[in-house]
């Protein structure tokens, strides 16, 4: 094996690819870079003597197969739908498959074909998920064999600005998927608290947000990040009562998010009627009924009536620095809501070339043995270098390409569809992340 | 033309198959009813000697041309979703096609193809959609002719249960599919007041509901109805500055609706994990968090605490009646809090074999002329025979068979793809339907 294939030069790649030019350079291998725009391809691919940048439409089958038949070893950034294309490729050419997003159920599916072909696809391979599942799992199972019995199990993450490049009433900027942020809760979360399992509709989600301390960083809101069971069997916490996994964010948000929810304009189901001269206060006063609001008010009175906030409130400080209230044009048409406030906050929460970003991740682990009750913290804080080496891209990246690296040197002994819960993956990748400076900073107290 | 397909013999197919007869007998015509169900075919056409009875699959392509095939005109009572699968079949074999339900887009696109091949797809052609267009219009045209301006039009429908057989508390029990009503609402609904375009997310619906008053029989309340500026254009009323469609209910439904919005349990996006034991206070529960509410206390006073409701309020009583605090098991796997809500509720909201259903229509036009400003109210009131002959299932089916039986003895000018809002439609319409009962009493005064 000495070639691999990177699908999609976006985001989420520069770390990755740098990573795998690196290793390509001592080991002989080459490393081809694919995307829709060849000139992204080839950014990432920098002239290196182990790269190789080239053009391709995912969608047009030919291109792709052929594309796919020439690597040994696949890796695929592409928006998580498109994956499964990849993946019944990977399937025919019996291509080993990684990809850092959420597992379908579409791919659970070939997991016997992929075994009886012989080769791996190896899925939730970045940060979150991924680096949660394996620095979980290496403190469960070390819990575990020790006898201790879990009580409670709660993984935070998030992806956030950096202090000392925080400088909006946000405290917020995207190092991320913006689109992704906009409709994240969307549906129903679940979690298991005190034994029941507990739902929880979009329309409380942010409402309900808890605050967590973060040692060193203090205080920072949690909410409830998708259905928390799906690990349930995987982790092996089928007898913990409390299992969480959330999202990290900075203290006021949630509210602010929750206002968003509550006035509507997160909907993505339906285009918002747009005039081509519209401005963004016209688009709120859409949301705001002449039944509940004194409609002689500006619409900034109105929204802080509806809202139940002073008009100088923070929340209502936050709104007004998006310019909710002003008659800026909002120049899209036939946008959903969702697509006007992800062009307005895309603007407004950008990452200046200069801006560092920061990820966090936090486990808590309480746990019995021989009779004693113990809180255990596990915390991961990364700082970017500047808006295009985020701590995010890094973080997401390293895992695919030191998982490839390990396969591609020392092998794996399974094959088939998986995730990084094995200690037979998460021990390697967890110690070449720490020369990487990933550490995880654990903290162990008796209750 | 002598041979009429319906395709579904359900709920709506009573009032229908037996009006066709009927016209059958005298012009010598057969109706085919075919059904996945062929007991429930045959007994709709109950041995009649004008009507057959035929069992189809609409999934099989082969069996549903080759019926399709034998037929002059097709009315489809399949699910919305299905009707265009008969419509593209329809096309190509070259027969006129009938539907009660909303036209979506993909039929909409199809208009061009219908022109072509010289036949008629009239969709909306039921209760709501169906009679609400023909009734208004017929006023529309009368206050436009007589050179009135239309200030606001507000249309409201409820399939609602009749006085005498209102026996529960939610005053209301399905004479209409009941996943409809479960569902109702999710999304975001539309209309235009005062000039304005306004958004209503699901959140804030049912706690929006409007009252209104229905002579003679009182107060009702009445939630926005999906998009109503889809019918802005068609009606003419882009002058129009306020215009809404709503959905009648009883006084205090709204209420105790919003409260299970609120809840989460209308939410058919996941499986709720469900044990086979699992009953409906331990389904409740797992919507109550425990931050939320004191979890010493019953689920009956959690929920009280957490919906703001003192324990014995109108809105308690409705949910003690359903059995919410009950151990009763639910039996159902893998089913979302939609479909086990639907259970619960298809149950105690039964029409009794000798109930009757009620429907409820009332238009509101407010319009100005010569300087003086008009309120017009246009109402309808039915009451159905019992819990098989319905008022719902009258209203329903008699437009479809009258537009039928209008088309094949006295044609129709138009080809493509319509909806019933022409003269040349609602008039014959209108007046056989009087003819059966249903009647649209006017009341005029100055404001």
């Amino acid at each position: 094996m000495n070639s691999i294939l990177i699908i999609g030069a976006g985001r989420s790649s520069g770390a990755l690819i740098q990573y795998l030019l690196e290793k390509g350079k001592a080991n002989n291998w080459y490393v081809t870079v694919a995307d829709t725009s060849l000139d992204a391809a080839k950014a990432a691919v920098m002239n290196h003597p182990n790269g190789k940048a080239t053009w391709l439409d995912v969608n047009k089958p030919n291109d792709r197969k052929d594309t796919i038949a020439k690597a040994d070893i696949v890796i695929s950034l592409l928006p998580a739908h498109m994956h499964v294309l990849v993946a019944k490729d990977c399937l025919t050419l019996r291509k080993h498959l990684m990809t850092a997003s959420y597992v379908s159920k579409e791919i659970y599916e070939l997991d016997e074909y992929y075994k009886n072909a012989g080769i791996v696809f190896m899925g939730e391979l970045g940060l979150d998920p991924g680096i949660d599942h394996m620095s979980a799992m290496k403190a469960i199972h070390e819990i575990h064999e020790k006898g201790g019995k879990l009580e409670s199990f709660k993984s935070y993450c998030g992806g956030l600005v950096a202090p000392e490049s925080d400088d909006n009433p946000w405290h917020y900027k995207f190092s991320w998927s913006p689109r992704n942020v906009i409709l994240a809760g969307q549906g129903t979360a679940l979690f298991k608290q005190n034994g029941q399992h507990k739902y929880i509709p979009y329309g409380r989600l942010f409402k309900l947000a808890e605050n967590i301390e973060i040692p060193e960083l203090g205080t920072y809101e949690a909410y409830a990040n998708r259905d928390s069971l799906l690990y349930e069997k995987i982790y092996g916490l089928e007898e913990t009562p409390t299992i969480l996994r959330a999202t990290l964010r900075h203290v006021g948000f949630c509210k602010a998010w929750h206002a968003f929810v509550k006035l509507g304009v997160t909907d993505d189901t339906y285009p918002y009627s747009t005039t081509p001269k519209m401005n963004y206060r016209q688009w709120i006063e859409g949301y705001l009924l002449d039944s509940e609001n004194d409609k002689n008010k500006s619409t900034k009175e109105r929204l802080a009536q509806f809202l139940k906030e002073e008009i100088d409130s923070d929340l209502m400080q936050k709104m007004e620095w998006l310019g909710l209230f002003t008659n800026t044009h909002i120049n899209l048409e036939n946008a959903t809501s969702a697509q006007i406030l992800q062009k307005l906050l895309a603007n407004k929460l950008v990452l200046k070339p200069e801006d560092k970003d920061m990820v966090l991740m936090q486990h808590e682990f309480v746990y019995t043995m021989d009779g004693k009750t113990y809180k255990r913290t596990s915390t991961m804080k990364m700082i970017g270098e500047n808006a295009k080496d985020t701590a995010m891209a890094k973080l997401v990246g390293l895992p695919l390409g030191m998982f490839v690296h390990h396969l591609m040197t020392k092998g794996f002994s399974e094959r088939g569809v998986h995730i990084p819960v094995s200690a037979e993956v998460y021990l390697p990748i967890l110690a070449e992340l720490e020369e990487h400076g990933v550490r995880f900073v654990e903290k162990e107290v008796e209750l």
